[in-house]
């Protein structure tokens, strides 16, 4: 699914992948943030739980959620593809003002999500201005390419990362959580290496990479953002290598960037905070 | 990348996977049926070999393009990253009214071409109205979501794809190429099980899939055209299977079309020749 179309004098609404491990409690910057951007006070966040397998996956958020005086945050049990064409949900998603994402198995989320008319109409949300926030897995779902799952370690290898099709609210980029934290810069080079059209968003627990309606990204949170920009890269053995081989990459452009710094995604220039201030 | 956006007053070009093996003859309908719709004597087509490491893949055609009364067929001889930015070679594909992508290895193409200045013209003319025709590792690379390698046999199992992001001229569909004669409907499956959101399309050897400006899709050659249409999937196992298990999937949409049938992408309904003439 690739990004739904922006209606004439309308904005998209800002894409928010975080790492997994976000702070849960009320002082806690990324959900303050969002919650802010979702409307605050009168905010109407539709929690989604699908990609877990915990009962109560959801009900941490909407007390945080609470906490944070967000006029109301709710639940949709969303467990079948059925429940995906059930117009009760349809109906609260279509009110929602923000769609969070919990954290779990990002391929519970495709294969019961993907294609779905919530699906449809979670992408039209978005399109039309309502911010959708996704943590772990949840960050992972948001992109059109997927990283579905892969292995750990720093050295890219053929068949270290396997894409899937994701939600498609952003192919930009392609993410990945929990990222110094679980070693996996190796993963996100070599689903890069695949295709080197997207940036690469390694994304550390407790922070988050808020994607702007001008696709303008500011880090938020305790951690930092690996960015790795293939748009230069010369060289790529990708193509060549046999499955497990190590594979080289000529020419890539690293940043890590920490609360305050901010990426463009349009020109693929990063600029720290720092540097803003002067 | 997504489809580019077809500018106003534009039609979509044709986009054509053939699943390889395909006559290279003057009497070949498919390769016939595509020079036609490049302009036949006044057309200009540029032919990509980069899939293949042979020295003359791309010279096959020329003189088939040549017998089939092509106004002028010329080989573009991208090997690396930076030919895809040479002006010499955008501006022989800024002048083409076809474009032809021969066999080899999809992972050449997406490793080379994917992100540079040479794939944005490719998306951009496609857009404009210009046929793109690829074969084979061509015919995979056309699509958003690109099958890049994986096994063969009748069952779906975990792992059994892999998926890499391709040019993205649709995200209609996921091709899988040498349908039947390398039996790969269980890799199609598992290619489809990530996410139920795009259509499969199987395609034999010397057959293609003509998706017309309106996605309306026509087959044609000597084989047949497996379409998958996963989305009234019930269920799918996807999210909990380990490496190598079977899938199971439950409420697919199966059609075998062959020549001169015809598969609407958008209301997902097929129409046999026969039925057509009543």
């Amino acid at each position: 699914m690739c990004p739904a179309s922006v209606p004439p004098d309308a904005k998209r609404g800002w894409i928010i992948p975080i790492g997994g491990g976000e702070k849960k409690v009320r002082s806690s910057k990324i959900l303050g943030r969002f919650a802010g951007l979702c409307g605050g006070e009168t905010a109407r966040i539709a929690v989604i739980p699908t990609a877990s397998e915990l009962e109560d996956a959801g009900h941490r958020y909407l007390s945080v959620f609470r906490d944070l005086g967000v006029g109301r945050a709710e639940i949709l049990p969303l467990e079948t593809r059925e429940d995906c064409e059930d117009w009760t949900w349809l109906a609260k998603l279509e009110d929602a003002s923000g769609i969070f994402f919990t954290g779990g198995n990002q391929l519970r989320l495709s294969t019961t999500i993907g294609g779905t008319s919530v699906a449809r109409l979670i992408r039209r949300k978005n399109a039309g201005g309502v911010p959708i926030a996704g943590t772990s897995a949840g960050a992972a779902f948001v992109c059109e390419h997927m990283i579905a799952f892969g292995k750990s370690g720093a050295t890219p290898r053929s068949g270290m990362a396997t894409l899937a099709p994701g939600l498609g609210l952003t192919n930009r980029v392609i993410v990945d959580q929990h990222f110094r934290q679980r070693d996996r810069i190796g993963r996100l080079l070599s689903a890069l290496a695949y295709n080197p059209f997207a940036t690469g968003f390694g994304i550390d627990e407790d922070t988050a990479a808020f994607i702007g309606p001008d696709d303008v990204v500011e880090v938020l949170g305790s951690g930092g953002l690996t960015v790795i920009d293939p748009s230069k890269l010369q060289f790529s053995s990708m193509d060549t290598a046999r499955m497990g081989q190590a594979i080289s990459l000529i020419g890539l452009n690293l940043h890590i960037l920490l609360e305050g710094d901010r990426y463009d995604l349009h020109n693929k220039v990063a600029k720290a905070a720092a540097q803003a201030d002067r």
